[in-house]
């Protein structure tokens, strides 16, 4: 009898569109538009997919950069039913198919700087019917395999009336985990998940905010990809606050510095990378930030990257979520006390990944499966619950299992919990060693180990052993020169200072040592030991290499 | 799988908790303590209410002031899955018991203050089996029909050791409407709606609101009573976000403004009369209030109460909803654009109910069912969508049928929405006048008339017409000495002057007036036109008093 109101993402676009009819969406310098005609937009591309045959549950691939027609599939293709799959341009073409064919995606749309990429592709791709073309540039070349160009298509379409009413349980994304180990793998996102999100975000952003909040007042600009983790969501929570926005395309720094000039963009987020490329932009030095707030995440901020932000005026602070959690999970939002802190103590607590969002439950797991300590200091799995974590991963019963072992999402990431509840990570679960029932975490081993003179880099992974199950391995790249210091006996004198300190396990200082050319890296810098436990698992690497043993 | 995370008022609670685990919460100035204990607490009541054998769908009604006590039932109740029935201590005695047998409560907990109430109902509550008595004062007599008291019901539970996940459709609260025609009418509320408009008004009141919005530096303190509407859902919000709480027991204006003062409250929300008193005493003219942010709704905001509230410097902005409704639809946020404004026209705005919260739809309807064009002077009945609104009316099929007809809430009120979307109340529904299809608005007519030099008061309601269907009759207490000038040809003369300025429809002009002593008033000084309709209904009143007819 009564209205059965469903949580769909319509609603969000509902409030931004009534609350800011004529607020401006931004992208590049080619396009500048009102909500108004960004909600025509939108039921234009509900119109034309139906009328390409897409319904309830079809999966539509996109590829593009940030754009104003990214958010309008954000909106347009879930609001029809239909299921948008967010495609990562950067990982390996191999793994790139993988997920096009293992979403079973019926239509690919794809920006003209794609093109090379999906021609080679369309050979392996018996699902898709339809390639939609996204040009920002006047045609240049037709091609005969496209089927369709994306203006086109919006031009010619019988917009919908409006968008529909759905099952609010109704899957809205899919997209998939980068795959560091294994293949990539799926995970999917209903309209209830997203909505929920958008509001415990909004919240946390807004009435729990640091710097007086995000508010109506602030001009939104993606820096973390739409195609990754919903852009951390804020392209919702930007839409239904009616805020600014402004998508940059291609991130390019000197664009990026010139939009957040001439648009006045006050609000983003991204990983340390971009920001580091930001501050490291000499012309930046002349500029006012200081009205620009960043959101962290994807990786630890540093301190002194955030101090070389702060001391531009730029306003950072951390977060964290997962692919598998819509993303976002913490926020480090200062607590009213800690504002009377001094300077260098709040930069510490805002660097951290921070504290859980709304709704959020987090803990953090020792290998006995207790809670740890919240001293900042003992370190566990950190496992998760909140109404936007995926069900599972697609197509795969047993990693969805493990993924959801004993009610909570393993995170997979390894972390400690503060007195105050914020979180820090410190290392991956996969890379933690797992030794006699104990775990050690290798990136404090590798922290300890790197002030050792002589060492040039170097990474700890484990090793089977017989009797405690795993052993830490140290590989080090050396300075040259300096090989003959890298004894074991030295680097074990080296590490009994920190167990005297008690900051490590008499147990945890590693017995085996090996140097090597060159630690192997993964496209963003990191340690790659995936790489290092291939090669180390050669027929007599390690026989031949462990030279350094006690 | 995966864990099914419901939405429920408890995920609130461990937000506020874990954020804030030492925030005050504070009764008066007899209690003070923090969340930690409040949770404590929390569980306690639980222990203590399963104990008593309440389980899912209990009732457990509850009267009692603005108090820590509400606030723990307000998740301790909802919280083990059984229903909060807020009592409203203020009706009459039988509708109140009317309420009590209608909901069928098992456990009734009141304060002090209602023992003789609660004592001349016993007889006639067959399905209450516990009478539990609340006290802020030392024991004065012990009452044989009392079977517990509060504080030591929580004192000898064996608290729960967390409360249990429920399915978030478990009905939390009912509650019954003033009962302004026919029999008082219950209304229900589940924890999902009862969570998201916690987090919809969390989002309007900080990312959207005025003066900074509400954040997590705010102190908070309730002015319309826990027993109505759930206090706006303002405590859930206050709690999610770990504020400062303040709870003033009996609303008495010298202890609020204490209150006020010493703990520092930012927040609050009241109806006009609470503000008038607050504004009106005279030792406020001394003291900064310039910190204090307060809604007002329940009825309009006058313009001169409004500056006369801004000028001690608080800060007031409109509010609206109703007991159908959770309570909120509609705050008077400004829309950054706005806050160019010059004062006076910025006040214009802040004094309406407001622009939607997110998730809200709404549409205001003409007679003819068709949406009213959005100038602020078309007139239509208000019809509302959201998560948040009761599904029916409790025990009553036909009722529910009608408030929910055409799949829209019909909010039963008459109102104006302008080209920003603001709206504005202009009568009840069951107050218009319906004439020939067309309506008129009974309070326009009633401002028209009362300029009327002679009027002292003046009442229109609408008497049943063979032809129109309805005609407005005009009922007027007149000044001494000055009937004489009443007659229908001076009245109906002043009100073409408002004909020719287009403000009234010719055919809107009444023709029948008359004059009485004195025009009934509820309790809270409205024109109690429920009393008129019986009035004029008795046999040859019509006949008698219609004596200036045309």
């Amino acid at each position: 009898m009564a209205y059965n109101y469903q949580l769909l993402l319509k609603h969000l676009l509902h409030q931004g569109l009534t609350w800011a009819p004529d607020q401006q969406i931004i992208y590049r310098d080619h396009v500048r538009f009102t909500y108004c005609s960004f909600y025509q937009r939108v039921l234009q591309l509900g119109g034309a997919l139906e009328s390409l045959g897409c319904g309830l549950g079809a999966k539509i691939g996109v590829i593009d950069w940030d754009s104003h027609r990214y958010l309008e599939m954000y909106f347009g293709i879930p609001g029809i039913g239909a299921i948008l799959h967010t495609i990562n341009p950067g990982i390996a073409p191999k793994d790139l198919l993988y997920t096009l064919v293992h979403a079973e995606d019926e239509i690919l749309i794809f920006h003209e700087d794609f093109i090379p990429l999906v021609e080679s592709l369309i050979p392996f791709l018996p699902t898709v019917h339809k390639y939609i073309l996204i040009r920002d540039n006047p045609v240049a070349q037709t091609l005969g395999w496209v089927n369709l160009e994306y203006e086109e298509l919006l031009a010619n379409a019988i917009p919908l009336k409006e968008l529909p009413d759905l099952d609010e349980n109704t899957i809205a994304t899919i997209s998939y985990t980068s795959g560091t180990t294994g293949k990539p793998k799926g995970v999917f996102f209903t309209q209830r998940q997203l909505t929920l999100q958008t509001l415990s975000d909004a919240v946390a952003l807004s009435a729990l905010g640091n710097y007086g909040g995000v508010s109506k007042h602030d001009v939104y600009m993606p820096l973390t990809p739409m195609y990754h983790g919903h852009a951390w969501g804020m392209p919702y929570v930007a839409t239904m606050l009616g805020l600014k926005q402004v998508y940059p395309g291609k991130y390019e720094i000197p664009r990026i510095i010139q939009l957040i000039i001439d648009e006045k963009v006050t609000f983003s987020h991204c990983v340390p990378t971009i920001l580091q490329k930001i501050v490291g932009t000499p012309l930046v030095r002349d500029l006012d930030l200081s009205q620009w707030k960043v959101i962290v995440g994807g990786s630890a901020l540093s301190k002194s990257l955030a101090i070389e932000a702060s001391r531009l005026g730029i306003k950072v602070y951390g977060g964290y979520g997962l692919s598998e959690t819509c993303p976002v999970l913490t926020i480090s939002n200062l607590k009213p006390g800690m504002e009377a802190w001094n300077d260098e103590k709040k930069l510490d607590w805002m660097i951290k990944p921070g504290f859980t969002i709304p709704l959020v439950y987090l803990k953090v797991i020792d290998s006995n499966g207790k809670e740890v300590a919240k001293n900042g200091r003992d370190a566990g799995e950190i496992l998760v619950r909140s109404p936007w974590c995926t069900q599972a991963y697609f197509k795969d019963v047993d990693l969805s299992e493990k993924l959801w072992d004993g009610d909570w999402l393993h995170t997979g990431d390894i972390g400690t919990i503060d007195e105050y509840g914020y979180i820090q990570i410190v290392d991956r679960f996969k890379d933690i060693i797992k030794t006699g029932g104990e775990w050690i975490v290798s990136l404090e081993l590798e922290k300890m180990l790197s002030s050792f003179t002589g060492i040039l880099d170097v990474a700890v992974i484990g090793i089977p052993d017989q009797k405690w199950g795993e052993r830490p391995l140290v590989l080090m790249e050396s300075r040259s020169g300096c090989m003959d210091d890298l004894t074991a006996e030295n680097l074990k004198t080296h590490l009994q200072k920190y167990v005297l300190d008690g900051k490590l396990a008499a147990w945890a200082v590693p017995d085996f040592y090996a140097c090597i050319n060159e630690i192997p890296k993964t496209n963003v810098g990191k340690h790659d030991k995936k790489a290092l436990r291939t090669l180390i698992n050669q027929d007599g690497w390690l026989s031949e290499h462990i030279k350094l043993t006690n």
